[in-house]
């Protein structure tokens, strides 16, 4: 009853789209610290934050009798994870599903309104076509699995009352299905983000870590060249280049690096260039990107937040634009 | 973003759309019962059963401090109400949320599948143009406001713990919402059914309620004045006849009657010609239809549900004719 879909369009009207931003990872991945920033920076009065890790399908303890782990795509409501993001993506409100991490049960749910931009984190944001339709920028999180495995630990352990030896157990468990589900999403994602420690450094041990940012030539970057060469420092040992490389599947992407070492002149002028892209965003605030933990900063981290913010605003002038 | 509604309509392929029939009522005005028998006799495995009075926006502890009760639309999450049945009505699953009457809070929500006819059923299912058009049949159940009392006093007294004052008591707080936003839902119905004992009739206590049902043409109803004339009996106190009128707006309406001391003999060649019109159908199951309470039988409940059946089947096979 084709009749009904334009019966239904016609009583619906039409409004203004948010903007969607997809932060995908495994767990631990550094999705939450990433996300805050930006959070923080346009304000939470316009932008709306999901974690797509709330539509399990079944609660902890139904889980327990069952053949995989919270990662599997068949332990999760994907198909009504899909349509949450179509409708976020239409500027609908959603009734979402809640997961209480304490109880390991699933709750009431919740009403969540879209603001003017959207971001949506968490295990499975780019696991179908479907899903990944419904985002304007794509981001997948990488960092090395021995890095991340030590995130995981601290954290589960700090907040959520397990051992390490536990949080440990369950990374083992989970590691056939972050291979066959999560890691896969990496070749979806425009921007590809691995906060690292350089190798073969000795760096003083609160260096923050370094960022390699792959930027595919699915959505347009600001052109970072020109500003780059600019700033680097007369000498020759830049930490912080742009280069032309193949990556592991052969296609050809943009790597920026951004060491956890780059000093204040270095890295002022490219924030500063970034940022003079955003001219005119007297309602951004600068002062929350690139914080970390209780009190660390990073420019890498803050580089990263103020590529990601460049193109959420850019998405935002071409959607009112047309 | 138009090109992302274009995207994900793609991404999405096209499949058998429900039927969908709303049957709205106050509370206690028998929408279950008139429902349960076009479940049986269609068989679970076909239909689909939604109450929409699980979308309250607060539970029953945050209710008590509003100055609203439950039938209030901002007491209901009525743009999601209105999502879901889009949805719904375009054969997709939707995660439903939950009211526990028992205990008055809102709890996991629950996946929804529609099957090839879906029954919604509620306060509200009608209140909004959204909503309306959701739908291919549309039904507004009208019994006496007495009546529905002291079917409400004894349903809420047996089921849900209440006293006969409470019951009362929240009868009379609901007034004025029942006046403002349920009762102008019937002029929204395609069918108006009231159930009703006949005026000034000294018919034995367990002659079942009388039914009136409007049949207004904004959709098809099946020809039933021949049939009528055709099972009328030879003297001519007639139990069902069919009648001309102006509703209470003035709009003209066929008013169908059914009255409960129906005899066998003209109830039966009736039942039997909708029946026949449903042909080939040997997949539903009659002996459904016309029950109430433990044991109760009535034609005119019978006759009813074998109308919206007619309906139901009718607009199934004009969609797959589509």
């Amino acid at each position: 009853m084709p009749h009904r879909i334009v019966h239904m369009l016609r009583a619906r009207g039409s409004g203004r789209r948010p903007v969607m931003l997809a932060i995908a990872g495994d767990s631990a991945a550094g999705k939450t610290t990433l996300t805050r920033g930006l959070v923080r920076c346009l304000g939470a009065d316009r932008m709306t934050a999901v974690c797509v890790d709330d539509y399990h399908r079944f609660d902890r303890r139904e889980r327990a009798g069952r053949p995989f782990t919270a990662l599997h795509p068949d332990c999760n409501h994907v198909d009504i994870m899909e349509q949450h993001l179509q409708l976020l993506s239409l500027g609908e409100p959603i009734l979402k599903p809640v997961y209480d991490h304490g109880t390991g049960r699933l709750v009431r749910p919740e009403l969540v309104r879209p603001r003017d931009f959207v971001i949506v984190e968490g295990l499975l944001p780019l696991h179908t076509r479907l899903a990944r339709a419904c985002f304007d920028i794509t981001v997948y999180l990488d960092p090395p699995e021995p890095l991340r495995h030590a995130w995981k630990v601290r954290r589960d352990c700090a907040n959520r009352g397990y051992t390490p030896g536990q949080v440990r157990a369950e990374l083992a468990r989970r590691e056939p299905e972050s291979a066959a589900y999560i890691r896969p999403q990496r070749r979806w994602a425009d921007i590809v983000v691995r906060f690292a420690p350089v190798a073969g450094r000795a760096d003083p041990p609160d260096t923050p870590l370094s960022a390699e940012l792959l930027l595919r030539p699915t959505i347009d970057h600001p052109e970072l060249g020109p500003v780059l060469a600019e700033a680097a420092p007369p000498g020759g040992d830049t930490a912080m280049h742009l280069r032309l490389h193949r990556d592991t599947d052969g296609r050809p992407v943009d790597a920026l690096h951004v060491h956890g070492y780059v000093s204040p002149e270095e890295s002022g002028p490219v924030k500063k260039a970034i940022w003079e892209r955003l001219a005119g965003r007297a309602d951004l605030d600068p002062a929350a990107l690139g914080r970390y933990g209780d009190s660390g900063a990073s420019d890498p981290l803050a580089i990263t937040q103020l590529l990601l913010l460049y193109h959420l605003l850019d998405a935002d002038r071409r959607q009112q634009a047309a």
